[in-house]
């Protein structure tokens, strides 16, 4: 269900078949926590050419709950998305969301930030919401740790994901569902060997490196992904989970990334921030008042051929909602004809150069 | 510029002629305050198949400011509409907004609700700015009285409101722009009927039937309506500001009115309530949460075709602001193909049972 399709120093073109249609990879998936991409319709995803979005575990199984998901057709129905979806595991919710959690080797219970309830993930209880949702790609359960944390630490949470995967494969997957593992480690590069190793020695039909960009040096990140992402399946798909900015996007898949996610385009949007490539903006500033220009020169997306700075920074100025999905329109499709730049690059000869003007068109937006 | 194509009954259906496209009437105009209508783009609106759209002199001249907008390249440009746009005068804003005004005859002087600035709106400023935003329709400056206001008060606020009427005249239009005299009078009928004969010895293009609907008995609201609109110029259109729902709608079409405009499919959709011929329903109610069914069985737009009730509701209680437009081009979908099919009766021969139906239909939606 994954072609590798062409590689090119270190880089990745791939194919990977879902239930719901072929994901071209290096692909980036925007974020729909909620059974929403923030401010978007479905028919704006699909216009911008997206082929796979995220949904948030988490999120939908305390709100509207995965068994009234499950009732109403699924989540495909549920949100009117007729492409993929990858379902993450809220293991990184649980685990990094302000409230109390305890967590023992059969799962953790944590309060509902929503309600206060006491809730319980277990890889058995996540693997079977996943199951309702009906995504076409499942998490495994996970417990990554926070940046700072030492070798014992990430070391018990670590032998802790691996005995949760192999609980979470036990589980029966849903109809024509992929499933696939975290690797995690810390931020200790034995670890993160350690991890891949434990992983790919289970069937999962792709691997994930999670429990980074949570705070530590972006060096250390990208040393840290090299070197687990060498160590997984060359086979299967991998993806870096919550990246990133462009820089971001470059860099992981110049290191053999398949598939990225983040809220980033869409978060920063609604504050009236745009990535364009002198650097990024916020529209609120009052420099763009009389600014007739489109959000960035040259920029093919629908709010960049419609309307310009001056008009989105009145909208955010009066308060207007428009703008939050104009400004989102807009980062999206920047990342998306980022990685489709990038696809078309893998194989041509030339990738080296392709990612050295990337760097310099992107390295100059610092995010 | 206005062709009177079909009567029948009291209704009328025309084309009105305007620098950007043909009105077919009776029309119902959304309502774009601030150069958006919420939650709205510019090709929602014309997928929806609105003509005619209306922008707020008062909240434009506020901000972003009309010589902004000038510089911009006019209203129509900067909010990326080229459909037809009528600017209401701001008199409504300036006599009820909730800031202290004071009148004379020269104009009212007035707090900015934005920053507590003093403005001044004079009848030669308010067509100046309305020049600026290049609207194919202006509106004369008026002073309307509220509701309950006794009959001395509606008649010093008429005689000013006719004085602004002939210096809104001697003022330049815009290039192709049309302009439009309010008829006020109060709650008073001599006073109403007064106020149609006094305005249309002006050369006026068209006339409005202002300071209606603002708390009075709905009886009398039609009854004021009836009178003074048969006082106006039966080849010019006839313009009944604030209205409605869809009873409104149809009331105001049997009483001879052409234009129409209201906050209300927009301002219900963003607190969770939608149009639907059972009745008006607020999503956010617990019973829908499982619903399967579009918004209103039968219904052919978009959010009907594509979205559950308890998809909706999710995302209302979710506060996702998806929310917001899918509800908004439902309500104004209701209220945009309820006037298509009066439109369509009007000439028919069986207009009067036409509104049977229809008063049957929307009665049984209390709003």
């Amino acid at each position: 269900m994954f072609e590798l399709v062409r590689e090119e120093a270190g880089a990745r073109r791939g194919r990977l078949q879902t239930a719901h249609g072929v994901i071209e990879t290096p692909a980036f998936m925007p974020v729909g926590t909620q059974a929403s991409v923030k401010a978007l319709s479905p028919d704006d995803l699909a216009t911008l050419g997206v082929q796979v979005l995220l949904g948030n575990t988490y999120h939908l199984a305390l709100r509207p709950g995965a068994d009234r998901i499950a009732r109403l057709g699924g989540l495909h129905r549920f949100m009117g998305w007729t492409g993929a979806i990858l379902t993450d595991s809220g293991g990184f919710q649980v685990f990094s969301l302000d409230h109390l959690v305890r967590v023992s080797d059969e799962g953790a219970t944590f309060r509902s930030h929503l309600d206060g309830s006491e809730q319980r993930f277990t890889p058995e209880s996540v693997m079977a919401i996943q199951r309702e949702l009906g995504s076409d790609i499942a998490m495994a359960f996970d417990e990554p740790v926070p940046w700072p944390s030492d070798a014992n630490r990430a070391s018990a949470a670590l032998e802790r994901t691996h005995r949760w995967a192999e609980r979470c494969l036990a589980a029966a997957p849903g109809s024509g569902q992929l499933r696939f593992g975290i690797a995690q480690g810390g931020f200790n590069r034995d670890l993160r060997r350690q991890s891949a190793l434990a992983l790919r020695s289970l069937a999962f039909d792709g691997y994930a490196v999670g429990g980074l960009s949570l705070g530590e040096p972006k060096a250390l990140t990208l040393e840290l992904l090299e070197l687990q992402a060498g160590e997984l399946p060359r086979d299967r798909p991998r993806y870096l989970m919550g990246v990133g900015t462009p820089f971001d996007l470059i860099e992981a898949v110049a290191r053999g990334v398949d598939l990225m996610d983040c809220v980033l385009p869409t978060r920063i949007a609604r504050n009236g921030s745009v990535l364009t490539r002198g650097g990024r903006i916020n529209l609120r500033n009052r420099r763009f008042a009389d600014d007739a220009g489109p959000l960035d020169d040259g920029c093919g997306c629908y709010s960049c051929q419609r309307f310009s700075r001056a008009y989105l920074r009145h909208l955010f100025m009066a308060g207007e909602i428009l703008a939050h999905r104009l400004a989102s329109i807009h980062n999206l499709f920047v990342l998306l004809r980022l990685m489709d730049r990038i696809r078309d690059g893998i194989g041509s000869g030339s990738l080296a150069a392709l990612f050295g003007d990337l760097r310099t068109e992107w390295q100059s937006a610092p995010l």
